[in-house]
Formats: structure tokens, C-alpha cells, sequence
């Protein structure tokens, strides 16, 4: 199982870190890129087209501002796409958010929340797994542990509020 | 090959035909409900748990408004779940698109533009392709026929605007 | 009396405990937990069915981003429903604001400012009031108090601004 | 049982009539008003000062634009306010929904969806059932039609799709 | 020459301060007030009514989130009301802007920018200058000298520029 | 007593017709110009350059989109200039709202709401009375006026919604 | 002098048929063409390639949505790109604006307003002046034209106002 | 060649210094100005109008808020004009862009991204390339260095992501 990801700037791979975090967790390999769609416009093509003869079962692109690259991947692959919205310095992540989601008909791309790196590899493990059953139960497994996290944080509210009041 | 449609009212369904068009397109059989995540809540979860078991390898949900039906079946399932904002008759979407698409850290929502119903089954289909061979050699044939449809277009403007200038 | 407070993650709590300050203030008991309408869906929605049997009288929901909470707790209960939107990372709160307030027919969240967690508490003592007598006194002193507040400040303003002026 | 409704303009019956629907069929009584928080400063004043005195144990303010009915009303009664943002012709709504909720400390207003009247109506059932047990089993009955008619919809749908696939 | 300042919290001082200053160079006398529209109604209300007869000729509110003070105050005095909206912690003035530039037909407000707290002042000299000559001649030698300062920074600028370039 | 009226293009002149049918109605003179900011500067700085000298006392400036206008004219007379947001046929009114309003420090336009063309006429009367008395006491007048026509209204659905419930 | 018109969709042409109009008046030759970026990329980015071999001195690229396609064209030509965003029936056209004019650093795009065909056109035949004489004095003239047609709008409005008071 | 760039503020130079280090690497003569539309309207006027004469091929204005400087330089030359929104303290930079970029009919200002002041420079250079082959050559470079930075960027995060899975 392998996927890439392409962010359009280096200064996306705090955000982007993430995303690998997660996927390194479900044994997902991952192929990196810095191309951005604008300056490096036939590397990015290239990597998108040759993204399903290389292995590449689905591809996230996570971009900032006026955020064309992952709708730039999509229009040259039929492998689902994933994009990312990256917050930049103004318009606090819409404009990234409104460039990537509202794709027009005929080329979507799955959009996840504004600087959702987790849920973008966490969506790509679930789009894997429908191919993948072994993902299938990580996916319910990891699923378990985040619902037994928040239920630990709750005890330990339920117990600071105890005293609290 | 089945997937589920939710949506979260009846006045929806003009909308999301479109999406049936395409997915009978594609041979894609389809489960469609309305289910509100509020007025309905027990149903729509019941849904989405079954519906791995059921036979549905990805669910599409599409609502308006604070539009949580797309979390909620999320929530209950580690299917693949589409979320497509409807326009409503206030916010011109936007509340519907939030709503959706930024959901917090661990239960992603593969969201597409305000009432892009083509493309929530466009993805649906592209994301079933992982899996299934014989449709990635369908949406490339879908592809090549929408570029063909765009240069067709083209030609016509082309000629027109000979005239008009 | 008492009341329970469900918020979306513990990273809410900042916020939410000045609302557990008005509710101690006001000699309102409160149960409060961290249950995510995502991560936790069945504790949270189990939290809600029960919390008429449980004794409590009315619910407030914290959460941020899509911030579903406050509307899945009020899908499974008629107690009246606070929804606080909490400000998160992007969109400045109001991701959350319209997730919780643009609400469908039939299911409604009484929603407060973005980061309101004074409001909530008060408008629960207010909600709370309506059965019992003597919180319709303490909220009237309550009320003197503030403005009493905002007076001593005016004193001292007025002050300050003869002497700069 | 008795509640005030307060709209800000007469304009503003038509979306307001919806509210006066749901309450009769909770056999609440109500005192209607058009009273702007601005050209009828005094008599707005005083309907929310004596609502208590005279019966009412809730209001509702409706209004537009720059609205500050709610707030003007909730600013000198405790009983509980909810706020209905009326969509007017310039700014789909954000206006008022702005205007109504995001209240400063102290003085809270329970908002609901931009031209949200039924929600406004149901709030305020909610809300009176706290006190009145009668009206708990009503908003039972309620929410249990309304999830039938969710179904009965669901159904027809499911006939129509089936032929429609 | 008399106005009078009147703020919805003590917080919002920082901001007035810098109108003080400019009232303070054209000599016209300020009553400042802190008062709540909501927590003071009355003392509030009280106040706009009797500025006229307390020899005020223009009333300038300032108030942040769902600022209703700037409209409160006008609809009990014909004096112009300039309104200065006050941004908060959360949606980066809008609320504030609107709630108060968005006011119903009949009682209108001058509003000024965002935190546009010189301005509110200038505009009080502006309309005071309609009765007043003196401030006429005051306020063009004040353009005067902002033009100047203006030209002396680009000198700055042109030399700064011839260097680095 | 005479005041100038501005608008940017003949299409405004719908919404400011009932700017004059205010003053009108309050005896101020009116001289009407349709001069764009942009397509015929000149003449637009030249009217509002010799607006004083010509007797003019006060000037409104309306215009949409990139809503320069009332700024320009603000910036060549020391008169006060009402800024008249016209709402036009993208963005709903917020660019002409934010062009007109967010003015820099140093030349302040008292902004009305969007499309507010009674309100621009309004205050245009009340900035006039500071200095004429018998302003002061028609304005009253009209308050009074409107004040009786609300409460008429009121009394219509009171009456309607008597028979209504 | 040959310029190039690239639309996303035919259904855009309603609105470019301004920009030709204009062109055609300053004689102005124009290749027009519908492409979309993400539906028929190769055929959009190779036109852009080839412009300046073609004799094109300039690109207007006009879309919709998430408008890519002025910034993929200006991705692989060094002509300049102008950039005309077209509202679609969501978002009011915020949503093209943003993906047009928040171009990342290194490949700018000259953004007209939402729908501005005109203005693209307009700008478009300013940027040739750069180098053809010719089309400055065309310029001067068609301002001067403009500057005509406005004060003939303000005589008939001075008219008919003169009546109307 | 030499262009002219006027911004409102000398607070804005941190971010027009950007332009001058692009702008000086393409050996393009500069005249830079500190002239506010508002405050300095007749020096802005007349830099505009002098432009041309003193030898000045296209003009660049930066300015925030409502930023009308770029506008009013328009309306005044037939020089094409680069707006270049510059991001303020409130309101997120959305005031400046909405006031620069949407322009009325018959005056374009090209606009770039908020605070994008390499591409206000980068466009220029564009811009005048259509006229100076030298620059066209000398732009192509640049965008190779730039596409050789980014894959350099890319060689690096493929190296960290190797290690970092």
C-alpha cells in the first residue's frame, strides 16, 4: 500500500508531519513531494500522472492561499485525491479552503478542515481499507483507542470539576 | 458494488439525483434514505453501523444548514463517508460547507463543493476504483468524454466568436 | 438542581469553567463531561437519553470547529439544549458559531456568543428559573451587582478622564 | 402558560406567523407585539419589564438588520430570551444573527437559526417544560411525529430512487 | 462645545482614549460615561435622553460584539450618534461593525471604522463645524498638518529608497 | 439649509430617491450629482471642493463595489460626508460597506447601512440640527410620527393574531 | 496585437461577451477559447505554452468556482494573465475571487473585479499600451467617451431631481 | 524602464520592500512614494497624472483598509495600475482586497494578493516585458531559478520523510 503527498511549499511539512505520523501508524508508505502546482507546474503534472503507475493507490495534496494543487492533481490522475487547506498568513484558511473544495463538476476533490492533516491521512486510511480489509480493523482498533482517550480526559475532568465546585 | 446515500431531507433530492445519474452511469448500486441526524437520529445511526454489513463500501451523506448528517454517519462507521453541502435559503451555503468540512481531529469527512452532487458520485466512484479495476478504466473513458464534451464546446465558441468580433 | 455540561474535548475546558464558576455561584449542580459527538458518539448520545432520568434539567454543549455536539445531544432529548460555540485555530469561531446555530426545523440549540461561557451559565440559571422561584431573586441580584460593576468602573473612568482631558 | 413574542417590524409577521403555529399546537398562550427596539424605545422597554408581572414566562424577539430587539429586551427582564435573526435584504442574515447573538457578558440571548420560527416556538416549549410536566410528554408526542414523517418521506423516497436507479 | 463618549466597558478605554486626544487639540469639552447597554440599561438610556438638555450636542458610542450601544443611545436622542464599533477576541470586528452600521430605517448611526477611534472623533469636529466656524479653520490647518506629516514621511521614504535601491 | 448628494453612477439613483424624499419632506435643498469617483474624478474632487463656498453644508456620497466615492469626496472638504453603501450584484453589499466604511485614520465618512438611503437622509437632518433649532424640532416631530405608525401596526397584528391563535 | 480569451466553461460566455466587445472596439484581435484547467488540462496548458509563439501578448483566463484556470495558464506562459472571476450560484463569487487573486509568490495573476468583464478588457488594452502608442490615445479618447456619457447621466438626473424636489 | 509605486502608509513599506528587492533584480527604475488618496489627495492626483510625462510605464499602489489609493491613481492615468492589498488590523486584509479589486466599470485596477508584494512586482515586470524583449529572457530565468528552488526544497523533505517513516 502507498499513497503520495504533495505540498506546495516546504513551509507546509509542519502540518503536513502529521498526516505521516498517522499514516506510518497504519504502515502506509508514503511518497513526499515539495512541487508546487504554479512554479514547478509540469513536475507536479508529472507526479500526478505517473502517481497510479508508480504504485500510488491515492494521492493528498495540501496546499495554502489560492490552493490550486490538489484540483491540479486531480485533473490529470483518476486516483482519488485528497486535499488539504493550509491556513497562511491572511484569510485565515478560507481562501485555501473555498480554492480546494469548490471544484468544479466533473473533478472532485475530498476536502478535509483547514489544517486537518490527521484527517487527511486518517481519510486515506479508510479510502485504502475499502480495498484493504486488514486496514478495515486497524481503522476500528485506532477508532477504539482515540474513543477510550477522550473517555480517560473525561474521568479526569469529571474529577477536576469534582473538586472544582 | 453498493454504496448508501443519506440525506438529511426530502427537499435535498433535487440535488442529489444528480448523483444518482451518475452512479447509475457507472453500475454503482445505490441505498438511499432520508434520514435527519436530529428527527431521526436512532435511524440514521443504525444505517451507517449497518451498513458495512449491509453490503455498502462507502456512504455519502448530503444535508444543509448546520449540516452534522455526514459527522454523524461518520462517527458510527469506518466506511468512507462523502459529505455534500446543500445550498439552504440563508448563508448561501457557507453554514452547510463548515458544518462538514471542518470536522475535528479523528473522524474525517471527504467533503465536495456546495451542492456538487455530480462530484460527491464522482468521488465515490473514484474512491471504489481503488479497489475495483474495472472502474478506472470507466472514469478514464468518463474523463476522455467530458474533455470531448469541453473541446465541442470550445469549437462552437470558437466559431462564434469568429462572427461576433 | 441540576444541569450537566457535555464539552467536545478537554481542551475546551478553559473556557467552559467560567461557566462552572456562575453554576457554583448560583448553587446549580452540575455533571460535567468531555465526550466527543465523534469520537464518543455512544457516551455522549447515552448521556443525553439518560440525563432527564438522571435528574438533570437542562444541557449546554461546548464545542468547536463542526461543532455537532450540541446539536446530537439535543437530537436525543427535549431538554432544552445550550449550545457555546468555541472558538478554534481557523475561521474564528465562526465554523462553530454556525455549525450550532443554523439548526433544522425541529431540533433547537440555544446558541450564545463564540467563546460565551458566562452567557451559557446564565442563560441556564435564567431557563432554570422559570420553574424555580428562587433563582428569579439571585439572578435579579446578580443583575444589580453587575450593574453596580459597570457603574464603580464609570466612577473611575470619569476620574481618569478629567485629569487626561 | 403564557409567552411574549416581540418582532421588530411587521415585516417580519410572515416568518414570525410560524412560531405562533407550533405554540397553539402546544396550547400555549402568547402576546404578540411589532415593537422596534428603536423607533419604540419606551413601549419596547416596558412590555419586557412588565412580562413577568403580566403573566409571560418567556420572550421571543425577532428582528433584522443591526438587531437589537432580543438584547434590548433581555436587558431588562431575567426571564429567559430567546433571539430570532429575521433575513433581510442585504447580508443573508449574518447581520442579524451577529447582532442577536453574540452577546457581551452578563446578558445573555438563547439564539436559533436565521429565520429559524419553529425552532424559536420549540425552544420555547422546551424551555417551559422544565416547569410543566404536561408539556414534556407533548414534545415527545412531537418529536415522535416528526421522526414518522421523516420516515414516511424516507419511504416514498426509496420508491422513487428504486425506480429512478 | 460639549459631546459626550459613552462605552460599553471599561476594556473599550484603550481604544477611546485616542479620541479624547483629538478632542482635547480642537478644545471641545467630553463627558465620558462607561454604561452598558445591557448591564446599565437605565443609567444608559438616562443618559442619551438628558444630553441634550445637559448642553451635549453629539454622542459618540462605542461597543464591541453585538454592539447595540451606539443604537440604543439614538433612539432616545435626535443628537447625531457617531458609532464606534470596539473589535473583540473573536470575528475580528465584524459582529461589532455590523450590529452597529446595520441599523433599521428611522434611527440611523455615523459609524466609523473598526477600532476607528480617531476618526469618531474627527467626524464630531466635522459635524460640530457645521454650527461652529471656528472649528472650521481649526480643522482644515489639522488636514493642514496631517498633509504635511504625510509629505515628510515620503521624503523619508524617497531617501530610505534612493539608498536601498 | 442645503446639503450635496453624490452618487456614483444614474443606477443609484432607485435607493437614493428615497434620501430625497426625506429631505424633501424636511425642507433642506438638495443639489444632485451623479459624478463617478473614477470616471470623472475631476468634476467629483471640483463639487466636493467648492461644496462649502456653494452653500452646502453637509454631503452624502453613495456608491457600490469598490465604493470610493465618499472617501474621495471626504478628502478634499472639511464638511461632514455620509457614506451611503449601495448594495450591488456580487458580494451582497459588503465590499461597498467595507470600502466605504474602514476609511483611514484622518478622514472619516459616517457610514449608514447598506442600501440605507432614509437613514443617509436621516442623519444628514439630525447633523443640520445641531445648528438650525427648528430642525431639532421637526425631527422630533417625525419620531414621533414613526413611533405612532409602529404602534399602529402593532395594534393591526395584535389584532390579527388574536384571531390567529 | 492578438491577444487570448480562455473561459472554463461555455456557460461563461455570457459574461466574457463584454470583454470582446471592448476589444473589438479597440481593435484588438482575440483567439478565444473554453478550457477548462481541470477537465481538459493538456489542451489548457499547451494553448498557454504556445500563446506567445501564436502571437498572443497577453492571457485573460476567466472562471468560476475554484477558479484555477487563471493560474494555471500563468503557470506556464510569462505573458501576463489577467484574471476575471465569475460568480456561480453559491458564494456569491467570493469563492473565485479568492482562488484567482491569492496567487502564491512567484506567479502572479492581474485580478478584475467579480464579473468585471469589462474591466478585464479594459486592463488588458492599458497593459498593450505599454508598447503601442496607438492604443494610448485610444484609451485617452474612450475615458474621455466615458467621461461624457457620465455627465450626460448627471444632467438628466439634475432634471429630473430639480422636478422631483 | 521605470515604474512608478505609491503606498498609503509609510507602514506599509515593510511589506512594498519586497517589490523593491524584486523590482531592482530586473534592473526597473522605481519612484517610490509615501501619498495617502485621503490625506495627500492632490500630491497622489498629481503623481498619477505626471506619471506618464515623467516617464513612468505602469504604477504599482499598496494601501489597506478602505484602500483607495490604487483606484483614485487609476482614474487619473491610462498607465496600468497594480493593487496591492495590504493586510491591516482588523478584518484580516478582506477590506483592503474588496476595495482595490472591485472596481466599477470603465477604471481595472490590477489587483494581487493580500500582502503579495513580490507578485505586485513580478506582475509589473510581466507586464512590461509585453513591451522589452530583454525582460521576457530575463523572467524566463527567474522562473527557472524559482522552479529549481522549489525542487531543491523538494530533494530536502524527501531526504527528512525517508528518515522520518
Amino acid at each position: 500500500m502507498k499513497i503520495g503527498i504533495v505540498m506546495g511549499s516546504d513551509s507546509d511539512f509542519e502540518i503536513v508531519k502529521k498526516s505521516l505520523d498517522i499514516l506510518k501508524e497504519f504502515n502506509i508508505s508514503v511518497e513526499v513531494r515539495v512541487l508546487s502546482a504554479h512554479r514547478t507546474s509540469d513536475e507536479a503534472l508529472e507526479f500526478a500522472k505517473n502517481a497510479e503507475n508508480n504504485g500510488m493507490e491515492l494521492l493528498i495534496g495540501a496546499a495554502g492561499k489560492a490552493a490550486h494543487l490538489p484540483g491540479v492533481l486531480a485533473s490529470v490522475t483518476t486516483l482519488p485525491v485528497i486535499g488539504l487547506p493550509i491556513k497562511s498568513s491572511t484569510m485565515d484558511g478560507l481562501d485555501s479552503l473555498l480554492s480546494i473544495v469548490q471544484m468544479p463538476k466533473g473533478i472532485p476533490v475530498a476536502t478535509v478542515a483547514i489544517n486537518g492533516a490527521e484527517n487527511a491521512a486518517l481519510l486515506a486510511v479508510q479510502i485504502l481499507s475499502v480495498k484493504y480489509d486488514e486496514l478495515k480493523q486497524s481503522m476500528k482498533d485506532y477508532r477504539e483507542i482515540m474513543r477510550l482517550e477522550v473517555l480517560k480526559k473525561n474521568d479526569k475532568i469529571v474529577e477536576i470539576t469534582k473538586e472544582y465546585l
